[in-house]
């Protein structure tokens, strides 16, 4: 099946390409411009960008949205997060922790996926992973805060993982095999 | 005239009465909430929190968006603000220029209201102060980042001013001083 996903993001079309596709499921990427509501939580930022490209893009499609949570910092930068790295940066994160040791540098990733399916339905899908900020960046893949987080179990961040593991890893991955759990039980793949 | 200005923040209420008061405007408070979007501008903000109230606030109404906008984080964090101060507050801003010399520590608050007049047609008004980011926090008034922001041409913070001086001196003063003007010219007050 095809399905759209709605972003302008490289790299986030990359990730759903490794992941979906294996799968049966044909990833095209849309370029409809969501609005975005400032939220307290990614699933009502993820479900109103859905439905603000309702009738724009076709059905069957996807939004997707994505943040960094830090601990130390109450969450910060949270549902922002690329406001956040398009103005401070990895760098002012790390800043923002100078002299914070590593057992306080608790950090999530999370991602929402909301999904508009065939008739216009619309369904969450959510991936979590728990790791810590790093003392500094490491890593020349990926994008965004990936280079200075490092999930737990793993001695590597975000950014020193190839498109493959990190959609092991990831909360983008997580979110998109729930969505792909969903398709296959709904016998669309 | 009776205005409600549709916020639930005290401070602001406290401001726009000192400011509009004694030109005759009475300023009530409502507390519809409105959807605030992300966008890269306060009048995309300040334009669609307005619509998103229309028939739940009765006109004439106004709200009000806000930021503080530090040259040397890229704009940081601008329309975001509140969700910067609600997270990382001012020591986080202060520990973002750790190092970076007053000179270099340019900021500019802007207030951008929206203004639903009786036959619900919407007029910007716009107030920006220019300063700098202070060494640490100083005084006690005020809300938000008003400790750690000093107006060119004053030595002291937005929270060492009285609620009067303050709306003399700031953006939101500013901003309401342009709404009063465009009640008067229009003959209301």
């Amino acid at each position: 099946m095809r399905i759209r996903f709605v972003t302008t993001n490289p790299g986030k079309i990359e990730e759903a390409r490794a992941r979906l596709g294996p799968r049966g499921v044909d990833v095209r990427p849309h370029a409809a411009r969501p609005t975005e509501l400032q939220a307290d939580t990614l699933e009502e930022v993820a479900r109103h960008k859905a439905e603000s490209v309702r009738g724009r893009a076709p059905a069957p499609y996807f939004v997707e949205d994505a943040g960094l949570f830090v601990d130390a910092l109450g969450g910060f930068p949270g549902v922002y997060s690329r406001h956040a790295f398009d103005t401070i940066g990895c760098r002012g994160i790390l800043r923002l922790l100078a002299g914070v040791p590593a057992r306080r540098r608790a950090a999530r990733f999370r991602a929402v996926i909301a999904y508009a399916d065939r008739g216009g339905r619309l369904h969450l899908f959510e991936g979590t992973v728990k790791g810590r900020i790093t003392a500094r960046p490491r890593g020349g893949n990926g994008f965004g805060f990936d280079p200075i987080f490092e999930p737990h179990g793993l001695d590597r961040t975000f950014a020193e993982l190839g498109t493959a593991e990190k959609g092991q890893a990831s909360h983008r991955g997580r979110a998109l095999d729930a969505l792909a759990k969903h398709l296959a039980v709904k016998g669309r793949v």
